[in-house]
């Protein structure tokens, strides 16, 4: 027999988890669709002029490219095949990539279908992105990544919807969330204060490891980069604030970064966010949190990271404002904020915390057991009126042993069978089984379709 | 500005097309559950392994391939750099390539999965293919394929239910469809009674040309294939059965092939079918159609095409039943019928025909206008109310010019806006304006939360 494997790092999806990734998709859909974001999709694959560059050496490294079609060597010099001059080979002969995150591609689709959209613009997009990453577990090389974006407004109000929106989402989904968040101008506000605008980053990197490293470690890393001892007193303070209330530590923050005008925008900004949510929401957990850094270089503003609280795994979203979207495409100016979940993430969370829903083991609901092409001939009119009420029946296409029709209607965790042999055709019923409970009664036909009524749209 | 188009061939979709071409898919996934058939997904890159040689020459030739990673010449020798042997390199610098169709890629997941699947196995799967094929007005590289195939089973049940529920998703659609449905076995009885049986191929070419070059050119065609004159003869009888009835036509088949065991089989099992189907729904219009060969080698019984009836675009949906569909891969003997519709064609009938709902035009339902900061938070709370109503809602993120805000919701065709400023505000109400008349009207909140009920799940 061939190898009939898929490539390293991907996946098939079977029939329960297809039902049950759709129940995320669905539920994710439906809630931002109701916050008026639209949804939009992009093509697989990309020019690599436009992908390359936009995601660091590491990114243009696992991009996925495309060899040309036809004679692909044509433009390569015997010169540069002789040196095996990988780099110049590979821009000659692939000029597309696959799709590495939604976020190129929707600044790629704003600025080429500018004219065409309003702003601002709120989209969604859940398609899969491949990366040539080195697979293990729980890290795969095609998934699904579902975005919601707004660009063209700088409105504090879309930070405060991204959080309601999102906790919208995880409350459906029965996950219970913690949303960090936190402001890059306070990040700059803080290198400011300390003395080292310049070094913003590294003071941002080395922050960002406080859950990890400790205080101690935090202040260790930045002695080590060469920060002066009286930098890292003045950072002290700035380090000690988590676990505070919001209130506590925007005040505190107001006090330390006074001199900063960056930094109390950031306050300020929070404050805003803060006051626009929900007031009398318990569930939703929103924390201050100034060691938020989040590695993607283009937020500028609010940076906002979730956490499924009664699982191991960590962040399962993140986002952020970012000013300058489009400049990449060499259009200025445009403000946008966004938010993405990884649905693997969030699938291995309500997996772990047995949070699907019991209905989503099921593939159908009725099995009709098949006693030969007579009897189910006379059962079709009945097929047929439960499907036109919307149920999902699956007739056994051949008159198989009943054990095995039985077990198969077992394996599919179908809930009722449907058996009608000469005797109950002739009365016009059919015996009825449980699957769950084991019991069977003989019903009439017309009884049947009460006992599963319409549920069509 | 840099380029910013997608690659040739692929496009992107808007948010009206992408409401569109959910419809489509909703209606189909629909439908397919409720006869019981599985929705799985494969990954979209596949071992090169698993898709060469299972398309023709041909369809290897438009294969999406991905280049290996990291450093993709090392198996090249230097001597094959030096000659540019193309077939060589290709094989060394690329280990992957893109789905071509979700026929061969269902075969690789059944082999793969034998021993966790149940056969019969229906299953489902929506999801674009790629092909490197020259672009063309309605031919895209990258397109959505919509297949429904059971395997495990000989029993013609399942060809009955694909007419039936292709005839519902059509009716569901809207589109008046006509089914053509022909049996190879007949085709084979065909050539075996004009006593060619080693030339069915090129018999069956030939007589696939009927509707379009009329039978002298069908019998022109086969004699200038060396067919002799009284090959020909023997022939005649066949290309003369079309537009006359189902029983006609059966029952002329009867006749003529009656020396052919194969031949007989078909007709047979095309009665049996026909049988099956729903007695009084004039509306299923199914044609015999003796001529109809269906391009695909692999189908060894049943073949059918669905036919817009309103539409010039011809087919918009085939299929099949299949004797072998996983002995590619070294598993033998798996019966099985499929059927696949092409979503771009079916919303191309659509958009032609005018089918799409009304509704589907509309990107959310209601706009709040937004008069400033404060007014919007005290907007809140309702906006919240409206939303777990389950509608959908924008809110206009800046406190721009109430032209520009209304021109929005115009150009996003949104029914309904919300308009209140302090006044309304102090009174509890709001103004209601309906887009379509231009009327408008002050309404108090609770009144609003019941023009607009809850129509959540």
């Amino acid at each position: 027999m061939s190898n009939t494997s898929t490539p390293k790092g991907t996946r098939d999806f079977g029939a329960i988890e297809m039902l049950r990734r759709n129940y995320i998709f669905d539920t994710i859909k439906e809630v931002f669709r109701k916050y008026g974001y639209l949804q939009i999709e992009t093509p697989a694959q990309e020019l690599l002029s436009t992908l390359l560059g936009k995601y660091g050496d590491e990114g243009d490294r696992l991009l996925f490219r495309i060899l040309n079609s036809g004679d692909f060597l044509s433009k390569v010099e015997d010169e540069e095949l002789e040196k095996r001059d990988l780099a110049n080979i590979t821009k000659k002969i692939a000029e597309k990539g696959l799709r590495y995150d939604l976020t190129v591609p929707f600044a790629r689709y704003v600025v080429q279908h500018r004219n065409e959209i309003q702003l601002p613009f709120k989209r969604f997009q859940i398609q899969p992105v491949w990366r040539a990453d080195r697979p293990q577990k729980g890290r795969y090389r095609e998934f699904v990544q579902c975005d919601a974006d707004a660009v063209g407004t700088d409105s504090l109000l879309l930070e405060m919807e991204l959080v309601e929106m999102s906790e919208e989402v995880f409350r459906k989904l029965g996950i219970r969330v913690a949303f960090l968040v936190n402001n890059r101008k306070i990040l700059a506000g803080i290198a400011e204060v300390i003395g080292t605008p310049e070094r913003l980053t590294e003071l941002t990197v080395a922050m960002d490891k406080l859950d990890k490293i400790g205080e101690k470690g935090v202040k260790d890393e930045l002695s080590s980069r060469g920060f002066s001892e009286s930098e890292i007193v003045l950072f002290e303070p700035f380090l000690r604030m988590e676990s505070q209330n919001n209130e506590t530590i925007l005040a505190t923050l107001s006090q330390l970064l006074s001199s900063s005008a960056v930094g109390m925008e950031g306050v300020e900004e929070l404050r805003t966010i803060l006051a626009l949510l929900p007031p009398d929401n318990e569930e939703m957990k929103v924390i201050v949190s100034p060691s938020l850094a989040r590695g993607l270089s283009y937020y500028t503003g609010t940076i906002m990271e979730i956490k499924a609280l009664d699982a191991t795994i960590g962040s399962i979203s993140g986002g952020g404002r970012y000013d300058n979207l489009t400049g990449i495409f060499g259009v200025k100016g445009l403000s946008g904020v966004g938010i993405s979940y990884g649905a693997d993430r969030i699938y291995d969370v309500m997996e772990q915390l047995n949070l699907f829903p019991p209905a989503l083991n099921s593939t159908a609901e009725i099995l009709v057991v098949n006693f030969g092409m007579e009897e189910i001939k006379a059962l079709l009119p009945l097929v047929r009126s439960l499907r036109k009420n919307g149920r999902k029946v699956i007739v056994y296409p051949d008159a198989a042993k009943m054990k095995k029709q039985l077990s198969y209607a077992d394996a599919l965790r179908i809930p009722y069978v449907i058996m009608a042999g000469t005797e109950e055709l002739k009365m016009g019923s059919v015996t009825l089984k449980d699957m769950n409970t084991g019991d069977q009664d003989e019903v009439p036909q017309e009884r049947l379709l009460e006992l599963f009524p319409s549920k069509e749209r």
